[in-house]
């Protein structure tokens, strides 16, 4: 059994996370960090624990003590960048679910964090972890990691996730349209907003009610339009709506004028070509429309795609649980790759039909 | 006391307008008609009447037999087409809460409905009920009235009233880009969909859940673009999200070359100064977005805008509430214009806090 | 205009108490103390409030500087104790919506909260805010308030006073069975739970999960019995559910042998006679439930009442809005009447009738 | 591997009984009948097995004609008096999820349902299916399947088994008081009112409001009565809330005068030891009380008992999945022990912790 352990163990990504490895058949969760819970049960915090686990929130520290294959690190940015040298140091692989290792130039990422990127090194070696999207950032990976050099995974963020695998068939095959912007608007369950109770995320604040938020300022802006390539030309806005767990992302795609696409299926015949072999994006049928509950619970992703004759665009929706393929699950699914087991080991779960 | 009816009082909409109704300075609600409830009382249908009213349904029939200042069409569309003509002919003021005379233009009804418009004479005369972008429209209906003309006002539909308020202060400026879509992307409440139970509208379908719905398809766009003017430009995707009111719309704006906006208080300004002395429209400061919980239950609207430096976009919000400023609302401040009443008579009420 | 100001204004039952006085006729809302927010905008802490009101929260000194006719007070228990006496010396009516001066016997309000009673003098002449059950002691305080003697009103709590709205018909009538308890389940929506952000009241936490809390130890308990007269006998347990508003106390109350009820009907019939007159209790038909919706933002409350013939119990069942009839509505109602306005004045509201 | 099948597959019951048989390791699921959507993927219908699997819903007549091992029944009652014999006839063993062999006494059966029981034989020889208050019925049920024998077990109803789970401890040692009823408001779930779509299940009606349905007379009566043998003296009533899954029942229990019960941690000793070794039943520790998303999409139960001293009443609450341990979780489990599986094969699902 890989040995595993994870930092920040009690925000909602790292719960998460504890979740998916309390039952994975080839990773066992022996740490779970958590500096201001730590001595507390995992049940007593989150009671669906109750009967699944007996394990104890432990410190970092006591963490970091621990001889470990893995540690995933669902940590805010910054921490990050303290504690992977840390733990890729004591010679464990980093899966790093915050923004830290993300933007490949660091400038970008200091002028949208507003904070200087202390390891650049690291940075430079750093895995991408959309496995769907970068398949060779994992295979590289996981030649560092056999050859016990460093390893990072930069894990994708949410947003970047669903908007990403949304748009990338087109944005990859140069379809996009010049001068005009991409746009993406997206909606997110209220575990996006994280564990820290706050008036926005107090039950009578988010509930009944839906709201714009970060309206062009959204840190993630800058991750999405590395990702599709399309820097500068990105709308990005993000909402909240009333529910724990879900993320779509509805990204309107101007096409080129010469773009091979005419028709619904035109686009779809992309997608399916494109997604052919992942295991966990699925391309819906002419018509049909990604619901957030279809894949709430799992690391699974819904994508759809409509042409619009009249304005020469593509409406491309993707859906994703926010905290599976959108954090824990795309986390746990880049550690597999790295550690050579079958990609889908322990995120077989479906969500519940109703 | 002005005598109102309204036909498809059952319905959200219509029952919307029954409690604005039973509260109204002004006016006095002697028939709600609904042909299958019919013999009920209000309060048995809807349990929020109850010590409030003792109306009882009537049936359309009834309702026609009775002599009215003003009937308020609350039924679908094409229904309107053939009751109308019995509404004005019997002397009331119609407020038509369908579509069936909001497009100028019968071919694009005709495109997008399916069916053909029985009645042009009376589409040609019609005000379109959207009375902060459309005042003049008002001002004529109350001149039809005054001169006892057949007089019909056709309100805006939800999501155009939301899209075009937050919209409509740059287009009429003339600062859209030319060769790039406006997108809509807007959210909705389940009351949108309607009162008959479906799949759909299932409590567990709709709860927990986000979805994109009439993508590329839905009857709102081609009158979003008859309002701001922007024919085959427009890429607007409804969405729905688990809640009982309220409607967002985000509308991504790509601005003309020459637009003299180069920041968000720019933007700012222009939306200030367009909705000078409209009641019901706030225009929020500099970093607040509108919530639509925040205009529940009322004929208010709320607008945000922000300025997007590196795509050269405004981003604009607007929220209401679908069955108070998106139907209800909306239809009886048109009412209250075309009386002459006071404009917000019978529409002083707030959201509640919390 | 009535001068009315309000102490912890910011909080949920506060800020009700300011919606409700923004749109009442007869009072005027001139100061709002929040110590926490002062200097704030109520429409920046409540955006609610845009459009609606100007008024700007003050500290509690400012308040109590002014010269008001009446204060609410919207605050914690004790903090009640320190103020009331300042507010009656100033002049002015205290009606107060925390505990502190709703139960007769201060060695119970010291046993349930564990803190001395510094208040005997004004705890004597205390009336108890809830007019259908204790009208005598609204008439009471309006003669006070008339001889300018100090006038207390403790308003009834949210659980006290739907449960006993539901159940006092049968026990003033005295049929309830010795030996047997008298059990009040009873379940709230959120804002019940106040405004202080929590990790019980986070939204993720919050929604989709029932709980019961406070079983066997909540300090409304002793407040219903006191109500009731049916000391050491009351089992209650309040229960959370998701929902803003809305607060349902379901009570099973054994009959005494020689009860003179056979049948639902005459369960009914006592009720509606008890009820008669009371402008905002409205007992339902044989079989009609009252669902929470149905009065939610009112001051309403819905009873309806069952018996069971297997075992000779009556199931009665009572609605209210725990921030309306349970807390700023009813605040409201009971100031009217200690001024002799209308009861209803400002309290017209119906619910949403979806 | 065990053959499967649902009879009634399309309803939320056996949708989720499809859920747990796609990921069972002992059971394969070859036919899930449902005769209004025979020839529709199961994708199609629920969007969540998209990409779990290609299965689709065939007719009853075809599930009829294969070869099974075990056959769930997730039909209405009266359905399964029909089928169940044609089920045992063909030789599989039928778990029954309706109410049609749950009460031991035809009459009663007759009373409550309103319709003659028309397979008494077949009743005489039910197992009733909530194993860990009647573990003796499954391994009786276990030893006429494995003689061939005709096997039928009927599984106990989501209220029945969490409020027996709650009560039963006490009922068994016989603690209950005599002339005092037991007194159990439950809250459910909308899932709990089935998959028709209706009125109240339309989501702007189930939405943000709490309501009593069936009072005095919803069918589990007599069941729980029978579970917990106290014929006559349970007041018994359902509630619905504003969340998809979850079921809590609140049971307040008389205790008799002599029974060895003087504090909670007395009953929470009773009730550690009567679980004990049951995988499915967690006694939380005092004070903690179970919330229904812990035990969401799963077979587990939370139970917390309290002990009263002013009333001298025990305050039981037992928390469920009503799709999971309250219909499809149970079935399963009684299905594992009647084949000789592990209790909890393919049962093993946690709660999502948030």
């Amino acid at each position: 059994m890989i040995q595993a352990g994870i930092l920040g163990a009690a925000g909602f990504a790292g719960i998460q996370l504890a979740h998916i490895l309390s039952q994975h058949p080839d990773m066992e969760l022996v740490a779970a960090a958590s500096d201001s819970l730590a001595g507390t049960l995992l049940k007593d915090a989150y009671p669906a624990f109750t009967g699944v686990s007996g394990l104890e929130f432990c410190t970092s520290e006591e963490l970091e003590a621990q001889s470990l294959d893995v540690v995933f690190l669902a940590v805010p940015h910054t921490a990050s960048l303290e504690q992977t040298p840390r733990v890729v140091g004591a010679g464990a692989v980093a899966v790093d679910l915050s923004a830290d290792f993300r933007l490949r130039d660091a400038s970008v990422y200091e002028t949208w964090y507003g904070t200087p990127h202390t390891q650049p090194d690291l940075l430079a070696d750093a895995a991408f972890g959309l496995p769907e999207l970068f398949p060779q950032d994992l295979e590289r990976a996981r030649g560092r990691h056999e050859r016990h050099l460093p390893c990072v995974v930069a894990c994708a963020g949410c947003y970047p996730t669903a908007t990403s695998l949304a748009a990338a068939p087109l944005a990859r095959a140069g379809l996009l349209r010049e001068g005009a912007p991409v746009v993406a608007d997206a909606v997110s369950g209220v575990t996006g907003a994280g564990k820290t109770p706050s008036a926005r995320t107090h039950f009578c604040s988010a509930n009944e009610s839906v709201e714009a938020y970060g309206v062009t300022t959204h840190r993630h802006t800058p991750e999405i339009e590395q990702i599709l390539q399309v820097s500068g030309r990105l709308v990005f806005t993000p909402h909240l709506a009333p529910l724990n767990r879900g993320l779509l992302s509805t990204v309107t795609i101007p096409l080129a004028e010469d773009a091979p696409i005419a028709c619904t299926e035109d686009a779809q015949g992309l997608y399916r070509e494109f997604y052919e072999g992942c295991t966990f994006v699925e391309v819906l049928k002419p018509g049909a429309q990604p619901k957030t509950a279809s894949v709430a619970g799992t690391n699974r992703a819904q994508v759809a795609v409509a042409y619009d004759e009249r304005t020469r665009c593509v409406v491309a929706t993707g859906a994703i649980d926010n905290l599976g393929k959108g954090a824990a699950g795309q986390a746990v699914q880049c550690a597999n790759l790295v550690f050579g087991l079958d990609e889908a080991a322990g995120l077989e779960a479906a969500a519940l039909p109703v």
